[in-house]
């Protein structure tokens, strides 16, 4: 147990603006960053003349846990889930901007370690925290938008993908997921699954690669693989399946399913929170380094698995479209 | 007191993707929204090659009170603050990312409230809300980013008053701040004032044209007229004397303050939430119409009204700045 802490080492001690002092003071900004912290707003290049935006917000208790993660790993989780968004649209990020809800007694080392976090994951790319809010609130929240650019490339959206087009992944599936199973059951090892529960290491640099290739179609792998390449099955009107043989089951997952009763695929096949790259490319495309075909794509509106439709332990029903 | 809502009139019933698709289908988009709601991330037009980026949180209880407003009311003033922010940095709006967090059994009568509020206010600029997020909270959060395109403009920062500068300001003080009083005495009238502190009116276009008329500083009104003009003070190294007798203090607001025995003046000094915009000008330039010139920046470090340090009814030292 903590002693409970001193009123100075809360953010009600602090107050707004010094929390915001120590969120930003003597952090690097990028290039990019034409104006970072401190006005009315931000001014962030945006060469190409378009501008790729998106927001996603976590949540203490629904999209992390305090006991299960510690404030840096959250920190980092919430900037890399936004900028694998970015990365899914053929796009190299510009800049964040941060909005944090948390309760008034919420210790300042939390929010230390939080930011310190998304100053991490930022800089992991070359970027900055060019702005933000800071309010309070009943629970902690992490509200996060990524700005990225182009640089002359056509957005690569969902609803690109052709008959013909053949599938491929970058990045890993299945580790958060086999993650999440051993710390559901009170674990903390094998330390390499749980860390990508924690932490995702989605592979950024892979979608302007995969958008220079020609991809016809790209998202992240937020909900799972299957789930995702539904969202582009939809999108595209169009049917896709996957080769089970080809996707990389990596022994550390056949290990911990071995252990916990479970099917490792079935964790590759519709565990999220991964944010690798799902991708279509034209047939003729030559994939880039780090992608791997594992799927082809044809009329219709079907995902299926080895040509049938996936009723793995959880049951596929839920995401089959129509 | 209404009824339980059945499961299927809440945000739970509907599920995410249907909250989403009620939230998205069928609003209008501008010109600027090049790929809009549905995939990755947005792409906004940035024609300039700059994007100016602001973002802010309502909470639920802190910034809004759903007994005081009704949804589309707190949903009009979420854009509203946002959208203030990019005017006070000489920009105009070309695109809004929304993030919205609420308990899973929150009627959709309040998201569509909300959600009326926030594309109404959006269309009253000519943007539509490109992207979000929507996920499950203990309390009702909005999350907003603003973004703006500066057309060729220098942005207009906090930090460019010089001694000799005007100070003038555009649009109403005091309104949000008598609204409050009267609501937080129960009372639901004088209309007008109410009104204000439910959504503000900022003078968007105010910003844009302040910045073409030489602006050297620019900040919106949300912490009230003499802490936004010491923000101003204190990135410009100035001081700053405002002459009470050029401020407006309307007769509504003398009325309303004569009503509950307050000073009318004072909300005008010290209220926030209005959002009007308030400027620095060199001496030598010509004020955009619209606004009015209330004093006048010197060396120093001191905001002073009318040559004095204020010590109004609540108090001026909080905000005096060394």
């Amino acid at each position: 147990m903590h002693p409970e802490p001193a009123e100075r080492d809360t953010v009600a001690g602090l107050g707004e603006f010094g929390v915001i002092e120590r969120i930003t003071s003597g952090r690097p900004q990028s290039g990019s960053t034409l104006l970072g912290p401190g006005d009315d707003a931000a001014v962030v290049a945006a060469p190409d003349g378009r501008v790729v935006a998106s927001t996603d917000i976590l949540v203490e208790g629904v999209h992390f846990r305090l006991d299960w993660s510690n404030p840096r790993q959250v920190g980092r989780k919430a900037i890399a889930v936004n900028l694998a968004d970015v990365a899914a649209m053929g796009a190299a990020p510009t800049g964040l901007l941060m909005g944090l809800a948390c309760p008034a007694d919420t210790p300042t080392e939390v929010i230390d370690g939080l930011t310190s976090g998304m100053w991490e994951e930022a800089a992991s790319v070359g970027v900055g925290i060019v702005g933000g809010d800071m309010v309070t609130a009943q629970q902690i929240m992490i509200s996060v938008t990524a700005l990225g650019d182009l640089a002359g490339r056509r957005a690569v959206t969902r609803s690109g993908a052709r008959p013909g087009d053949v599938v491929a992944v970058c990045g890993r599936l299945g580790w958060a997921a086999a993650g999440l199973a051993v710390l559901g059951r009170g674990f903390r090892s094998p330390g390499a699954v749980v860390a990508a529960q924690r932490v995702p290491t989605p592979p950024y640099a892979a979608g302007p690669e995969a958008a220079d290739a020609g991809a016809s179609a790209m998202i992240d792998v937020s909900d799972g693989l299957l789930a995702d390449l539904g969202h582009i099955a939809e999108a595209s009107a169009v049917s896709i399946d996957v080769w089970s043989d080809r996707l990389e089951v990596h022994q550390r997952l056949v290990d911990v399913a071995s252990a916990l009763g479970a099917d490792p695929l079935h964790w590759v096949l519709t565990g999220g929170e991964d944010h690798a790259l799902a991708a279509t490319f034209p047939a003729e495309a030559v994939l880039p380094p780090e992608w791997r075909a594992v799927g082809t794509v044809g009329t219709g509106s079907l995902i299926t698995v080895d040509g049938r439709t996936y009723d793995g332990p959880s049951g596929w029903e839920h995401w089959r479209h129509p």
